[in-house]
C-alpha cells in the first residue's frame, strides 16, 4: 500500500516537473534508446530514507530501470559514499533525476536529523517522537524518514488518539472537564494524552484513566518533578524548545517521550546528487 | 487559478491531518455550534507568505470562516506580531489549525529566507531566483513564496525553458554540440540557458544565440572574469554554495543573477502560533 | 470535512445513476424550469442516519434546495412518518431520488439495526461496537449509522489500532510472542488488543500491558470465567455468532463490549420512500 | 474495462482500510518476506461472486500473489466449501483479507439471494431483474452479481432507457401526456417502459408504441388481468412487495419480469472466512 | 448533473492552459482589482452551442462574473452578431477567453454544421443523428451539440444498445446467429440495431424482434428497396458517405434516420473571438 | 511521462464509450477467449499520428495484446495502406476499436494538414506553428500531432512565454506601456512576443529587447514591410487568415513563422478503418 502511495506522490512530482512539454532539453541532446548508468552520492553524511521514492521516479518514466541500493534506508552515508546507482534508459535518468532527489534529499535530511537527536538522548530510556507538523501531503513518508533514524512516530493525524491541548481546556474550561469530555466520548480503542502546564493540572489529571501526559515548555526541575509526580502511572512527554545541546539534559529527567516538530518541519535536506556515467560504467 | 490549486493542496492536507475518524478531541471537547476567535502571531520575525492556503483551511472547515490579514503576503512580521485574525466556528479553528499553520509557516519560512539573501544583495543589481529543488507537489506555492519573498523564478519544470547541464554536455559531447542540439529542436518561444565550468567552455557557448548562462562553483576571481567574458550579451547566473555570508561579494562580480537552491529546500519554517480566544475577542 | 467527504461520495453515486446521458424520463416530461415539495415517509418504522447525505444529493442539482428535517438523525421514525421534506427544482428532486434514498435507507438500516442490539442491553453496561466488516469506500458514513444507533466504533482502519487476530498468533508462535512484537513496535498512542480462545491464552496476555482482549465464539459459560479472569484489568469484548436474542445473556457476563459484524454488513435497508407533490405543497 | 473498475474501488477500498499507517499489528508480527497460503472457505453455503475483486486486492499489495478459483463466480458453494486459495505474501494475505472478504461476501450475498428466487420461479418464463437500489459505488458489481446468481438487469441508470413512474405521470398530468413527452424527445435507441397502477391506465399506455409495463403492487388477480391486458404485445413486470413465499404466484401470472429491490439493498453477506496456513499449505 | 461534468471540463482546460505559472501576460499588465466588460462576437454565421462551458470558464477565475446570453444555445447568430456579453474581473476575462472560445467554437461548430443538415432533409421525416465518432472526452457536450443544431443522439456509448456491426456478423458466421445471441443475452430495456449490407441479410434479420436496421453504404436504389421491405416494422438507418448535397435524395428514401460521423469528428470549429472593452462596457 | 499521460486520456475515453454496462453486442456475440487480428487502415491518404493512444486503447482491454506499426507517426500513408495491425483478445480489439480510432484519426487529421502547409512553404524558411487553439484535454498530443506534420510548436500555455496581444495593449495603455510592465515582471527564462498591428508600433516594440513579434492579419505589402522593419533582430511571425494558397506567398515575405489555428480546431479528421479478421490472419 506504501508502495501505492509512494507512486501516486512520485507521480504527481513528475507531472509538476514535466508540465505539459516535458523534459525539453533531455529530449533535444539524448537520444531516445540510448542506455546510461548514475550513481546517487551522499555529497555531506547523513542517514538515508527513501529510496523507494526515488526508485519509483526513475522507474515510472522507464519501466526496466534497475535501481541498485547500496546505502539501505535507516543506514547512514560517509560524505562522497554512493548510496544507489540506478541503470536504464538515459532520458529516464536525467528526467526523473530532480524528482527523485527533491524525495530523498527531504527524507534523508529528515533521518539524519532525528538521527543526532536519537544518538544525544545516549544511554537514557527517552524516545525521539515527531510531531503533525509535518509539510501537507508528505505525512506518510515524514514520518517514516523519522522511524528510519531511530525516532517514533506520534499521532498521524487527529482521528487515531485523543490528545487535549491548551486551547482545548481553556475551551472546556479546566482539564478534568476536558479529560471527562474525551472519554466519554472516543471509542475503546483510542488513547488519550493530556498537556500539562503545572504540577496541579498533573494531578487532577492523573484523577483520570489516561494514557499519556504532555509537559509543554517546562523548565527542567519543573519537569523533573513532574516526572516523579507521573510516577510511571503514565507515559510522560517533553516538548516545546527542544533542541540539540538541550537532549541529555531533558533525557536525564527520566521522561518516556521526546517530541520534536523541527525534525520534521525545518530539517535541512541531506545534500545528494547524481552523476550520470556517459560510458554508462558506475564508479561506484 | 491559484485559488483552485491552492484549494485542492489544502483538501488533500485537511483529508491527510483528519482520517476517517476526524478530530477526536475537538468534537469531544466543543460544542458543535460554538463560535470563536483566534490569531495567528508570529514567535519569531519574519516575511510572511501562505495567507491564501491558512485561509482556504478554514474555510474549508467553516465557509463563514472571517480570515482577517493584518501582516500581508510578502511583508514583514514582528516577533509577536498578530499576522491574522480568524473568526468562526470553533471548532473549524481548533481542526484546521495544524493545516493552516503547516503551510503558512513552511511558505513564511522560505519568504523569510529569501528576504535575507535579497536583502543581503545590496545596491548591487542581482537578483536571487530559485531552483527546482522544491518539495514535491508544493512547488507554485513555494516559488510564490520566493517572490513574496523579493526573489524571481527560475524554471517552473523541464518544459518551460531549456538549461543545458553538465550531464547534458557530457551525453552530447561538447557544449557546442548540445547547445546547436538544443536551438534545432525547441520552439521559437523556449529560452536557452548554459551551464558553463570553464572560460573556455563560456566562449565556445557565445558563439550560438543563447540567452543565458549558468557559472556553477566558480571561484570568485574566474566568476569575475566569466561576467566580463559574457559582456551583457547573456544573462549570467551564478550557482552552488551559496551562502548568506558570499552573497555580497557574488553580487558584486556582476552577475545578473544569484541561485539559490536551500531557499526553498532547507528554509527553517518560521515560527507562527494560533491562539484561541475563550472569550471570542481577539487580542490583536 | 465530513461534509466534503459525503459531497465526494454523493456526486460519484449520482454521475453512476446519471450516466452519461443524464435523466431521459425526468427531461423529457417536466419543465426544467418547474418547482416541486417532496416528503421523505418512512415506509416502517427504524431509526434514522444520512440525511446529510440525501440532502448533498438533492442540493448537488440544485443548489437551492431546501432540506428541511423532521427526524434527524440518531431518532427513531414511526412507520407512515415523514422524515424529512425537499423543495426546490422539480427535476432536481426526481433525479436525486434514488440516490438520496440509496443513502438514507442503508445508513438508516444500519442505525435500526444497532438500536435493536443497544436496546437489548438493557440495564447492563455493555457497548455494542462494529467491525471493519463494512461496504467498501461507505465506512465513515456506516460506522457514523452505527452511532446514530446508540452504538459504539471499533477501529477505523488497520492504522488506528493494533489487533492481534488467531492468524497473527498462529503466525508468531504463540499469544505472548505476538503480544510482545506488537508492543515493541507500535507508537505509544496505539491501544492494543488480542483475540482469545481459551483461559489459558488469557492468562498469557495479561501479563502484558495490554488494553483490551477480544474473546471470539465463547460459550456463555466460559465468557463468564474469562471476564472474571480479565478482572476488569483489561476492557472485554465479546464477538462472534452475536444474535439479537443472545444478548441479554452475553451483556449478563459483564463484558465491556460486543462487537456485532452484520449490523453494518448484513442490516436490511430501512424502507423509505419520496413522495412528490404535484402542487408543490408538502403533505406533512 | 471491468478489471479497471474493480480496480479502483478495490485501491479505495484498501486505502480505506489502511489509513496512513498501515497494518500496525500485522508488520509487527509477519516478516517482510514471509510467504503463506491461504484458504478462503464458505462458513455457510451460497453462490459465489465477486472473485475477481478479492482477487484484486491481494494482487495489489502483493503483485505476485497467486489466487485459485476453486468454486467460480455464479456457481454453488456448500457450507465448509473452500471457494478459493491464495498464495503468496504472508502479510499481503494478512492485510487485504478485510477488504477481499468484503467484497466476495458482500456479492455473493446477492447472488445468493438472488438464485433464491430464481429457482423459486421454477418452471415459469419469468425473468428476476434487479433495480437501481444499489450500494452507492458499487452498482457495476451489484448488477453482476445478480447475473451471477441467474438474474437479469434493469437499467443501470437514469440514462440508458426510460422509465415513467407515478410520480412522472402524476407532474405530466396523465399516462398519456407522460408516454407522449418521452417518445417525442428519447433517441431511437432508448426503450421506454411506463408504470401502471390500473388497467385503465394499462388501455391508454397500450395505445402508445411504448416496450414494457411496469406492474407495481398490484393484487394478483389484478396483475392476472393486467398480463391478459397486455397480451404479449409489450413486455410485463411485477414489482413491490416482492417475498420469496410470492414467486410462484406471481410467476405464475405469466408476468414476464419479477424485479425486486432487496436482492441488492438488503441481501444479508454471505458468510466467508480467511484461513491462513501457518506452513504455508492449503488444506483445500 | 451536466454543470458538474461542465465544471470538470472546464477545470481541466483551464488548468491546461494556465500550468503551473498562471497567465503570466496578463497578470504583469492588468491590475488584480480591475473590472472589464467583454463581448463574444460571432465571426462567421452559425448555430451557437456550449454557453454553460463558456460560463463556467469566467466564473471559475471570477466567481462573480456575470455571463450574459444574448444568442442561446440551438438558435443562429449572424456574423457579427455579439452572442455573449461578460462582465467581471479584467484578469479573469482575459485568462479564460481562450478556454471559453475552445469549447464554444468547437460545439458552435458541431451544431452549425448539424443545422445544415437538417435544413437539408427538408420536407422529409429523417432525422439527422451523430455516431461514437466524438472528441475523446468530450462525447456528452459534443452530443449535445448535435441537440443544438437540431440533430438527434444515437447511442451514447457501447452500453446503452447493442448495435450489431460487420466485424460482428463476421465473428457469429452470420445475421441470424449475431442477432440470437445479443437477443438472448442482453436485457429487457435494451434496444437492437443491426447493421444490413444486402436485402437478403435484411430478410433475415427482420424474422428476429430487433427495433432498428442500419444501411451503411448502400447506392440510393437499394435504400429505396431496403426501406420498402423493412415496411415500418423497424426504424430504419442511412449511413456512410453522407454529404451535405446527398442529404436531400437519402432523405426522400425515406429512411427514418441519417446518421454522420463528421458532423462530430470534423465540423470545423465555428469562428468566435472576445473583444475586450478598455472602458468596461459592451459595444453590444 | 507521455507515455503516463496518454494512458490517463485512454482510460477516461474508454470509460466515457463502455459506460457503467460495457460493450453489450461484443460480449454477447464474441467468446471471452477468443483471439482475433485486425487491419487498421488508411482510407484515405495523409500522414499518420496517435498510434501511442491506439496502442494503449487495445493494451488497456488486453494487456497482451500486440500493436505492430506499419506506418510510423511523422510519415505518410496511402489511401488504401495497412498503418498498424494488432492481435489479441477478439473481445478486446472490438470494444477498443472505436476509441483507439477517435485518438488516431483526429491527430492523424491534425498530421495531415500540418503537412500541407508545411509543404506549401516550399523552398523559403518560415516554419508553421499551431496555437492554443486546441481540443480542450488534448493539447499535448494535438501539439505532438503538429510536430508529426513537420510543424512547430507555439507557447504551450499562458505560462510558458508571454505574447502581448492587442487587448492587452489596449488595456496597458499602449505597446511600449505593456512591453515595460511584461519585462520587468517575467522571470529571466521567459520569452516575450507582442502582437503589432502597424509599423509604428513595431517601431515602438522594437526599442525593447523582445524575442519575437507577431504580425496579425496584415496584407501582404504591410507584412514586406514589417519583415524589413523587424530586420532579424526579433523573430517575426504571421497569423490570421492562414489558407492553404496564401501560404506560398505568405512565406515568401520571408516572416520566420506562420502561426494557424485550425490545423488543431478544424483539422478534418483523417479516415481510418479497423478490418477484423475472422481467420486472425492479417491481410497486410
Amino acid at each position: 500500500m506504501r508502495r501505492l502511495l509512494v507512486e501516486d506522490l512520485v507521480r504527481v512530482a513528475l507531472f509538476e516537473d514535466l508540465g505539459r512539454g516535458g523534459d525539453l532539453t533531455t529530449e533535444a541532446i539524448v537520444d531516445a534508446g540510448r542506455e546510461a548508468s548514475a550513481d546517487i552520492v551522499a555529497r555531506a553524511g547523513g542517514t538515508i530514507a527513501g529510496h523507494d521514492a526515488a526508485h519509483a521516479a526513475f522507474s515510472m518514466l522507464d519501466p526496466r530501470a534497475a535501481y541498485e541500493v547500496r546505502v539501505p534506508d535507516g543506514t547512514a552515508a560517509a560524505a562522497g559514499e554512493c548510496v544507489a546507482v540506478v541503470r536504464g534508459n538515459a532520458r529516464a535518468l536525467m528526467t526523473a533525476e530532480r524528482t527523485a532527489l527533491n524525495f530523498l534529499c527531504r527524507l534523508s535530511g529528515i533521518a539524519t536529523a532525528t538521527r543526532c537527536l536519537v544518538d544525544a538522548v545516549g544511554e537514557h530510556s527517552a524516545r525521539i517522537t515527531c510531531t503533525r507538523k509535518t509539510t501537507p501531503g508528505l505525512r506518510v513518508l515524514e514520518k517514516y524518514a523519522v522511524r528510519c533514524g531511530g525516532g517514533y512516530n506520534h499521532r498521524f493525524g487527529l482521528d487515531d488518539a485523543a490528545l487535549i491541548k491548551d486551547n482545548h481546556i481553556a475551551l472546556a474550561g479546566g482539564v478534568a472537564e476536558a479529560i471527562q469530555a474525551v472519554l466519554g466520548r472516543v471509542g475503546h480503542m483510542v488513547k488519550v494524552e493530556v498537556e500539562i502546564d503545572t504540577l496541579e493540572q498533573l494531578r487532577d489529571a492523573l484523577a483520570f484513566p489516561i494514557d499519556a501526559v504532555l509537559f509543554d515548555n517546562m523548565t527542567l526541575p519543573i519537569l523533573r518533578d513532574a516526572v516523579t509526580v507521573a510516577g510511571g502511572r503514565v507515559l510522560t512527554e517533553a516538548s516545546g524548545g527542544i533542541t540539540l545541546e538541550r537532549i541529555p539534559e531533558i533525557a536525564a529527567t527520566g521522561v518516556d517521550l521526546i517530541s520534536v516538530g523541527w525534525i520534521t518541519h525545518s530539517a535541512p535536506a541531506l545534500d545528494l546528487g547524481l552523476d550520470v556515467s556517459v560510458k554508462g560504467v558506475s564508479s561506484c
